[in-house]
Order: C-alpha cells, then sequence, then structure tokens
C-alpha cells in the first residue's frame, strides 16, 4: 500500500541491537530503563519527562498539579490480595503520592479481548470503584476498546490521574541530598511472589498476598506533620533494586544499603528461593522508598508506624556523598557489592 | 485457586444477554452505548460521568480544568493520511476540544506486543510527537508495558489529555436547545474508509486519505470570536449516526437532518457502496458536529470555512421541539425515516 514513511528524526536508541521490542523491555529492569531514557524521552523531548518522576507537575493559574498514566497488564486478573483493577486504581494514586500531590481524579481506559465473561469485567469495575473510593479519588472519564480474540489478553487497563501539590517544597528525584536517610515503608516482594506462586501453582503454608495498596495516606500523614521529605518512590516492577538504581543515577549521589535491614517475610524469602528470584528484584504495589534527612528519620518512621500500610517501615540505608551513582549493598557478612538493575526478563506482566 | 469474589453490587447491564464481551461492545453502536450505560456509568457512578460528554470538567482553585482519555487499537497502524501515533494525539486533543477547552497536556501509555519492530515504535513516537506540536501540546507523562507475542497487537496507545475551559458557557449536550443549527465540520467517512480500503485491498482510482487532524484551532476561533456554541462532539466510532442519537439522547430533544445535505466525497461514497456501509455510519477522525442558535450560523460557517481543515463546514439540519429524542432523516426523495444508530459490529477497530 501506499505509505510513504514521513521524515523521522535520528533515533538514539541502539535499534541495530535490539531489532525488536523484547518482553524485559517491560519488565522494569535495565532494558525498560535504556528503551525509555533512549528512545521515548527523546521522541517526546521536554523538560517533564526528563526529571524521571512518577507523576509529571506544572503549574496552571498559580496551581501546582500532578499528572501521570500507567497501563495495567497483569496476569492472571484475579489474585491473593487484589485484582487488576484495584491495582490499576493503586498504581495510579501512588504514582501522583510520589510526587506529594494530593490524588484527585483518575481516568480508565479499558482495552477488552472479545470473549471475556462480562461478568469478570463488572468485577473488575466494582474493584476499582471501591478502590478509588477507599483512596478518595473519582474517576471521572473513560473510555472501552475492544479488540478481537486473540489480539488482547482479557482486560487491559490504563488509568491516568491528577492530583494538586500543595506543599512549596519539590518532592522529586532531584531533591535527594548526601546523607539522607533511606526508608522502605513495609516488606518486599509481596507483590510479585503472590502473582508468581499462582501462576507456578505453588502452595505455601500460608498465603501469599499482595501488598497492593494506595499510599497517599502514609505521605499525606508526613507533610502534614512538616515533616521534611526530599523523594519519595513506589516500589514497582524491578523492585527495590530498580528503584534505587533510577534514583542514584537521576540524583548523581551513590545509595548505600544494608542486606540485614531489608524487610523480607520468611515466606517471601522461601519463594523466591524456590523460584531463583532476588526478593530486592521482585515488584511491590503498596511499598515505597522514602529520603529524609537524618534529623526526620525518628519522626518519619514512627508516623509511619501507625498507619497500617507502613506500619513495618524501617531505615535500610543512606545517600553517599561522593562517587559514582551507585547503589551498594553491604552484605550480611560485612561485605560491600554494587547492586545491578536487573535486565527484567524475570517476571514479565507483573503488573 | 484462592479467590474468594468479594461483594460485588448488583450489575444493572443484562449480564443473561451477553455473558461475554463482543467485539461489537466497542464499535461505537448501540452495543457499545449499552454497555457503556448500563455497565461502566453506573459501575463508577458520579456526576460527571453520568453528563455524557467527551472531556470531563472539574474546578480547581477557581479554574475550570477538562480531563479525558482514549485508547486507540486502529488497524493497520499506518494508513493513509495517518498512523496510530497521530490518531492517538489528535483523538484526546479533539476530545479536550469538544468540551470548549483548551488543551494543554498529554499522556502516553503504551502496551507493546513482543516481537514489534523498534523501528515502528520509533516512526509512532515521531509521529506523536510531531502531531503534538502541531497541536500545541506537551507529552508530559508516559508508561510502556510490553506482553507477550499473542497477547496484544503490534502496538496500543492510550493517551489522557488535561485542557483549560477558559470561557464561562458550558459546552455540553445539556446545553442543545430546540432550534439549534446543525452543523458539520466537513466531509464524512473518510477516516473509516480509509483504513477499509487499506484492509481489504482495494485500490481506488484516488487514495482516499484519513481525515484525522486536530480541531482545537477551528474550535477556538468560533470561541474567539465570541460565537454562541451550544454542544460540540467529534465524529468517530459509529459515525454522524451514533454522534447524533447520543446527543439526542443525552440533551432530550429530536433532532431533524436532511440527506441531500450532507457532505460525502464521491469516492468514499463509491467505496461505502461497494462494501457495504453506510457513509453516515462510518468513523471520521477529523470532523465534528456543533450546534449553535440560528442567529449564529452564518458567522460560525464564515469562520470555519477559512480554516483549512473546517473548509467544508456545512448545516445539516436543526434541533426540534418535541417528540422523542430521536434522529429524523429526511431523505434526498423528501421521505422521513428515524435514523438509528448501528450495532456496531461493522467497523471493528476503527480508532
Amino acid at each position: 500500500m501506499s505509505d510513504p514513511a514521513p521524515f523521522e528524526p535520528a533515533c538514539p536508541f541502539p535499534i541495530e541491537n535490539y531489532p525488536q521490542v523484547l518482553l524485559a523491555h517491560g519488565g522494569g529492569g535495565r532494558l525498560m530503563h535504556q528503551l525509555i531514557q533512549r528512545m521515548i524521552v527523546p521522541a517526546f523531548k521536554n523538560p517533564w519527562l526528563e526529571q524521571q518522576h512518577d507523576a509529571s507537575i506544572f503549574e496552571l493559574g498559580g496551581q501546582r498539579l500532578a499528572f501521570t498514566t500507567d497501563s495495567y497488564v497483569v496476569r492472571p486478573m484475579f489474585f491473593p490480595g487484589g485484582d487488576l483493577g484495584s491495582l490499576a486504581v493503586h498504581g495510579t494514586v501512588n504514582d501522583l503520592a510520589m510526587a506529594g500531590a494530593r490524588p484527585l481524579y483518575l481516568s480508565a481506559g479499558l482495552i477488552i479481548e472479545e470473549g471475556v465473561a462480562m461478568e469478570s469485567l463488572w468485577r473488575i469495575l466494582a474493584s476499582m470503584q471501591r478502590a478509588a473510593t477507599a483512596a478518595g479519588v473519582q474517576i471521572i472519564t473513560g473510555d472501552t476498546k475492544v479488540v478481537d480474540r486473540g489480539k488482547g489478553d482479557g482486560i487491559f487497563i490504563n488509568t491516568a490521574g491528577i492530583g494538586v501539590v500543595e506543599q512549596t517544597v519539590s518532592i522529586a528525584p532531584a531533591s535527594i541530598k548526601p546523607g539522607d536517610a533511606v526508608l522502605v515503608s513495609g516488606d518486599l516482594g509481596r507483590h510479585g511472589m503472590a502473582i508468581m506462586a499462582v501462576r507456578e501453582g505453588l502452595e505455601f503454608e500460608s498465603s501469599i498476598e499482595s501488598d497492593s495498596a494506595p499510599l497517599a495516606g502514609p505521605v499525606r500523614a508526613l507533610l502534614d506533620a512538616g515533616v521534611e521529605v526530599h523523594c519519595l518512590r513506589d516500589i514497582t516492577r524491578g523492585g527495590l533494586t530498580s528503584v534505587l538504581n533510577e534514583l542514584a543515577e537521576a540524583s548523581g549521589f551513590p545509595i548505600h544499603v544494608e542486606e540485614a535491614r531489608m524487610p523480607v517475610r520468611e515466606d517471601v524469602r522461601v519463594a523466591c528461593e524456590i523460584l531463583g528470584f532476588d526478593p530486592l528484584q521482585v515488584a511491590c504495589e503498596g511499598r515505597m522508598v522514602g529520603f529524609v534527612p537524618e534529623p526526620e528519620v525518628e519522626r518519619a518512621l514512627k508516623i509511619w508506624s501507625g498507619i497500617e500500610v507502613t506500619a513495618g517501615a524501617v531505615r535500610i540505608g543512606e545517600v553517599g556523598q561522593g562517587g559514582a551513582p551507585r547503589v551498594i549493598l553491604k552484605s550480611t557478612i560485612g561485605a560491600q557489592r554494587i547492586l545491578d538493575m536487573g535486565s527484567g526478563e524475570q517476571l514479565p506482566r507483573i503488573c
């Protein structure tokens, strides 16, 4: 057919090395990071995307608003501790919260495969609404597309979200400073292991439930108490390892963490061993890292410990002064090693 | 697996009649309308969705903002007159414009099937950026997911958009009044026929190119000139017929239109005849209907005639006073018939 390709600018992504998109390009690891940094950000070149933040902030009429989007393609659609619908609400609410925004409104874009049971669709929609109500947001606009059987996979959901940033300080990777303490808000790796246990048909003594939850409440609690927060990031694809690597790169500082301080539940640790995963690379959907200056650590942890979803918050390390912007892990036996981002091949379609 | 279904409210959609999602549930016709009105709107029950508008308007700090979302799953990804990328920008820009908003910021959520050529991805992204620049919007936040081969179909794009509503009047279905003239901004059915011609491998004497284009400019031109505009709606899935039926229902008034006034290009009319389509049910992606009071008709048409994308604007009918909220077509031989919404089965994945 007649399709003269219009002029394209040169692509900074090394297409010769990766002529086709791989599953790992969506896996939250090194390959995805490269695709975003060398293809997507350059394509849309603007200062917002270059901030590498979960949500972009813009000003309008003297107000600061946050805007974010995420698509959700997790399989299976229903899993212990949640489902595609609640995940699609929590994930976007959390991306807004990570920018210090109060989440207000969501959109819902559904891409449904022909043949999906209407009953399943209704359950997913009802779950979205319950999650939205619990998180204090409204789903005010939507779209529905249907694709032919075999051209989709059940239901995919995109949610975009708008929030308002009420404080004047910027909670962002660029605000991270040497000496900041690094906190995590609870135990790691449960969402990923809940999904993998279902996929692999594994039965553990206790069921591992996803940690999927909205985090706007505990963020608001810190801000309302006047805690000085430098940066927040929810831990999703690629796990803690990807988040810390991204933030080391974006801030320009090394991050030092200790293996012995990492909160991982025993059943999750066992499941990870059986399936050959590193819990620090496994996705959460209701956990975040927080960067606060040393004098604020005690107060921040006290506030979080009083809120159910962050009751397991601990300090795992601190931001270093000099050296390459890497993540350095002190192992339980005292050795230091660089914690590299995984390629992203291990856990496809976890969110 | 352990999956105790949480309590769901009763679903007002007749699941017993449609236990599974059909392709037609995304086709822009009667079945899609029913799915939205009886399942999706009730699930998220709130006044915004009940307005049945292309974009939802909310107030924040004394400003009125518009928010909208659409996913794009068109096949093929490249077609005469456009591609998936430009379509994904134009469609969302247009939804904002239809609410009288000035489009400002877009999000981009990509769902990519494993194996897509990187080169195609880059072409689509570059096309999005060109379209965004031309429409005066910025793509400030994004997300990338990859699904396994055979679980998607090339690239799906969701774009959500934010705009600001600067005028005080409400451009919405509820503002339609008896006696309003009904305008269309240009010739009908080109986008759908461009896609179908490619799919069917048809060769016409002249290539039919999609009308895909941003409409924010011609909307702004009316508003800047102070033209009183009651309602605008872009003509997409289901064509003019679906749009007019939706607006008759939403406004509560009948809409009378004349077949002889419908602008359909000769090659599009021929293609429709060959393929068995009604041009009034075929999608456009750069056309809108406008409802203006009688005294404003001449001025509105004059303004639009001076802008390339709306140069073919004409008046096709008017809003009636009483009777059922239906669409009545006066045929070329003078007979009147009710123009019913199609089921939506004819043109899957047109946008």
